[in-house]
């Protein structure tokens, strides 16, 4: 196996790199759908071959449209911004703050965009069990001007407990500071009201990030949209967007997966159960010392006496791939994530595990 | 016909109100490739539905290889900066200019662009009949530190004279002025040495812009590019970019068609056909003053007597779109623009335009 070990700043590298030299491995650092693209999506991807010849609505009235009648929350058209990817979402709205507090570990693209455009960041921390630190968020906020947190959190998949936010969103909405939630994870958890779309509504200082990229499996789509009543945010963000940010193709997925309540539905009770499966069977392993209980769909495992360059290199040496967990703020080798797949691909890797722990 | 008058900054818009309407227009005001998307995309788009399950290469290494490739002339990958559409290398390019000088009339959204990033705009208008004023571009350039230029322009498809812009490049190389030549329908014109490309081995200052969009028939597939060998300005731009911010039918797209000969060679030789026919066939309208000399697959007409409200509502009668001028900068009502499509449509618009003038 001849992997150059490049950089993974976003995990995914490795892969790409793999895939440029035509190696196919069993992925399970992206943590993508298992279900993979939408059949509604497939079929009707012929209207994007027609449609492709035609500049994209430069409003893009319908996308609009079928995302409120997917939030529902009395959402509407005007409350919602679209992206070339959450990437393009997270990077418009932390760009305006000049002081974030981000909550970390996370998802790596919040605190480069903070690097490249605020004048200062500040980090919360997740307790030593990876749940939120609603105190410690609250003091640093009197400082900052605006928060960073995911809804469920990557790596480790933890979710805000609604009620005990509660304090934190009365406080930014009466001191105008904003909170950025990303909920690029949020259809996995099978609580219908985990999200905050609900308090949009009520709450200014709330935006919500959303994507097509993980529930929906198609992260080559490019397709991420923001939510917040606050108009007057909205339409400053609007004015740095370029003209037709959103591909045909992105287009069609919207209108076509977001009513796909077939696959919607299968999607939360297939990964129930696999995640269950999965946890079950990983704390088996003696070189498993902790399966944090996430809502998403991966895991954040903490390993004993091993690192996680051993076992990544031993997957790799299996074609499997897996995510080391170092490069994000406030972890270290010791820990790895994993995907959640299908029980064919679940149990493969737990069968290189077995391998692994019996060499 | 109840066709919303919106307003039209990109001319496209209200085709798309028309085709959020569900009614279907004849398109002459979009300048399209007439032979659409390219079979050889078409045939790859399978590719695209495995791929999209994952993210496209965070360095889209082929895509980069393939544009090499294609442009030839010395140039290399890290010559190329990649765009979610010309859209956003304009963005990226203006937005670094302090006070560029501007050749109108011209795309609306480099003016865009510029009064939302820029300290102050300069404009260089071309002559009466449409050529570029050299003589004023240099003169205003010593006050600015760019130039904005397309190749061919966009509305009347004039090129650039390479020899009589020689002395603007040796001046803009000398005194670090920066030169950005829009080349999105460059490919449309028979001579293949219209390009700047070759010249951007040996004039660090140039930065030209190209696409997908026109020649390849697919804005919906939103992708462009810029080549200069300034490595530290490509970086520079680079930086403000989000990953990922080409999607996998993009890249798909490029892997296809830039290897498309029969399609390149079709396109130029059927085009140069049309224009002709079209052109010859306009001059005979007594409501039409003049019909300018283009290279692209394009035309602008000079009114005679009539104004483009009047032909643009007769068009759209007839359910067919056409392009006013009034929103350029420097043009007024007395102008259209019509692309050059197929024998059969543009035959249509005669007799649209036959019937006008017998009415």
């Amino acid at each position: 196996m001849n992997i150059e070990k490049s950089f993974m700043e976003h995990g995914g590298d490795i892969y790409t790199e793999g895939k440029f030299k035509g190696i196919k491995l069993l992925d399970f650092s992206s943590n993508i759908n298992f279900l993979g693209v939408p059949e509604s999506f497939k079929n009707n991807i012929h209207n994007a071959l027609e449609d492709i010849t035609c500049y994209p609505d430069l409003k893009y009235r319908e996308v609009k449209y079928r995302i409120k009648k997917y939030l529902k929350q009395g959402i509407t058209e005007e409350n919602v911004i679209l992206g070339n990817g959450a990437a393009e979402i997270i990077k418009l709205t932390i760009s305006t703050l000049k002081k974030p507090c981000i909550v970390v570990p996370s998802f790596s693209e919040y605190e480069s965009v903070g690097k490249n455009y605020c004048e200062e960041i500040v980090f919360s921390p997740l307790n030593e069990d990876f749940s939120y630190n609603y105190r410690d968020i609250l003091e640093k906020l009197k400082e900052c001007d605006g928060l960073i947190i995911a809804n469920p959190n990557n790596p480790n998949g933890g979710i805000i407990n609604k009620v005990a936010f509660e304090e934190i969103l009365d406080y930014c909405e009466e001191n105008k500071k904003r909170i950025i939630i990303d909920e690029a994870f949020v259809e996995f958890v099978n609580d219908k009201n985990q999200s905050f779309i609900d308090k949009c509504k009520d709450f200014k200082c709330l935006f919500i990030i959303r994507a097509l990229t993980k529930f929906f499996g198609m992260p080559g789509v490019r397709f991420g949209y923001g939510v917040s009543s606050d108009m007057e945010f909205i339409n400053s963000l609007s004015r740095h967007q370029i003209p037709w940010n959103i591909n045909t193709f992105a287009e069609i997925a919207v209108k076509s997966v977001l009513r796909d309540e077939e696959y919607i539905n299968n999607s939360k009770t297939l990964l129930e159960k696999e995640r269950i499966y999965f946890t079950q069977n990983l704390q088996k392993f003696k070189f498993i010392d902790r399966v944090y209980e996430g809502y998403a769909n991966f895991l954040l495992l903490k390993l004993s006496s091993i690192t996680g360059e051993e076992i990544f290199n031993y997957c790799i040496s299996k074609d499997v791939l897996i995510r080391r967990c170092r490069n994000f703020r406030g972890l270290d080798d010791s820990f790895i994530r994993l995907a959640v797949k299908n029980r064919g691909d679940n149990n493969k890797l737990l069968e290189v595990f077995s391998d692994f722990e019996s060499n």
